[in-house]
């Protein structure tokens, strides 16, 4: 592992963003999501995918000079065309697009259409949070996962986010429906590590906890088996209809080429219904009493967010850990453009 | 397994709830719905659940008098009282609350604390879809489950419904963020027969396909473990933080008694942005597809819901199939009112 500091990271993010000739402002926005991405420790989705945005940017699959609009308003509902722009910078928009709907009319939702990979997905959850909203959002990806029963990959990863603020730091879950990330399998792989739980099936169909298995020639699996095979499955269906956009299955005509996913985007004000003191009172008491579980039996339970904003912290103090590979891969490709 | 007709077994339900001196009408609905989940072969939330429901309305925990009140009302957004009634009939209400929101507005979420349990979470998805709209509902439950890592049973299972309308048969998922259902492995384990997966540990903490394990000294297992416990947990704070009611950790001061629990709707009508062709058409193609897969590959992958219909349209013709001692249970519970 390589330790980079946080400013030093958004830094050379944002010139290599500059050098593919991405405007400024942009530019800047990109480089902070991406280096606050890795420094939550999510560097799958944080310095891990710059190598293919910038590919894709190069490209011209990711269309750098592309702005969503709003194409479909009806109050708290709205339709948005994400142009093939930028997936982080899309969603960005769409989430202030609900939180602002949700202030005027306690609820918005927008569904989107033509948009890119959106990164982490907890980014918008925190984003929310910190402005007081209850929200929830989902993307459709393409096919990365055999539903329950098959061997075929035709069902998304699709993940979602649930995020509710609390004054002692927010809850933000930030998953995939399938057991593990594509990014988390492939990264056990690279350092020959075993996953922790069975993460998927080997080429013979057994259960595996190898992460090189499962990468080649095995499959993942969904969380739950056939319950996170109809939860992708629905998530994906609601996203493309409300859009008028993508579902995984014609995302899959594009050859494994990621873009055009459909993404919907939900924010609920909860201040319309009480002040603050309800949310951290019956937040806290079960985060408490979790606590007082979890130290009875000496485990480890946590809640969604947690290790988040600890590793946040910790990193920003002592460096963020990159792999070194990834780390190399990043600096080659800032002296090439 | 006894065999019984839809119109008897109805009949049968409502008779009871008359002993009990519901109200008419209230029985009706009652009755309707409890034999139309055990029609569609949800028997742990049709008729396996009536004695208890009998029992609890015996000893006033559901209160069969009270009528749910709109207490806030922010346009799209509702808080509604469930005052300890029926937990069929509130969430009847409060789905058909939300739809009419979103007939005039296009979405309406409504907040529901204080009520029962609902039976069986699909009921209210195959409603929303019949009425055109796109519905998403969940509950928390009491704690049924421990979260990974632990042993204690301090999260609920809290089901959720995606509910999608289409022309050739809805798309249904109801699931709960167990990997088996409280009353599928009581089911199992009355029955002696092995789970089709691992649904959870036996005593000494090894993953188990033995209902009766798991039932006695075991636990269950949420669906991906990690992420079921983390997608349990945010499902139960918005719940009670948007309605103002009971947590999980709340309901477990009620030591076992399965009452006032915390429940969010939420409608879309999908026909604010588009007619239902577009609809139809992504949402066959891509179940058309997996059919195709399915075909090639021999094996059964089915959209959420398929199964449903067709043992609806099975038990009609041919029957229900209601477990022997459930049914004695029912027919000497009439008996003794």
């Amino acid at each position: 592992m390589q330790i980079i500091r946080f400013d030093e990271l958004k830094d050379l993010i944002y010139q290599i963003f500059i050098k593919l000739n991405v405007a400024d402002e942009k530019s800047f926005t990109l480089a902070r999501i991406i280096a606050e991405s890795t420094l939550d420790g999510v560097n799958s989705h944080g310095i891990n995918r710059l190598p293919l945005l910038a590919e894709y940017i190069k490209q011209g699959i990711v269309k750098k000079e592309a702005e969503p609009e709003i194409i479909l308003d009806s109050g708290s509902l709205k339709q948005i065309d994400g142009k093939f722009g930028f997936g982080i910078l899309n969603a960005i928009f769409a989430t202030d697009t609900v939180i602002h709907s949700a202030k005027q009319d306690g609820i918005g939702l927008a569904a989107m259409r033509f948009t890119n990979h959106w990164h982490r997905a907890g980014t918008y959850g925190w984003r929310a949070a910190d402005k007081g909203m209850i929200f929830i959002c989902w993307t459709n990806t393409i096919p990365l996962v055999p539903p329950y029963g098959s061997k075929e990959k035709i069902i998304g990863n699709n993940p979602f986010v649930f995020a509710i603020p609390r004054d002692d730091g927010h809850i933000v879950l930030d998953m995939a429906t399938s057991q593990y990330s594509v990014g988390k399998i492939a990264s056990y792989a690279r350092m020959n590590k075993e996953l922790p739980e069975f993460g998927g099936y080997d080429a013979d169909g057994n259960l595996t906890k190898n992460a090189g298995e499962i990468r080649h020639g095995g499959r993942h699996m969904p969380i739950g088996l056939w319950k996170g095979s109809a939860l992708t499955f629905v998530l994906d269906m609601v996203a493309a209809v409300l859009s008028g956009g993508n579902s995984t299955y014609r995302l899959s005509r594009e050859k494994g080429i990621d873009t055009g996913a459909s993404q919907i985007f939900l924010a609920i004000d909860p201040d319309k219904f009480s002040n603050g003191e309800f949310r951290n009172t019956i937040t806290n008491e079960t985060i408490d009493y979790f606590r007082q579980i979890a130290d009875a039996e000496n485990t480890n339970i946590k809640y969604p967010g947690e290790e988040t904003l600890k590793r946040r912290k910790h990193n920003l103090e002592n460096g963020i850990p990159v792999e070194k590979e990834i780390f190399e891969k990043v600096i080659n490709l800032k002296r090439e453009l």
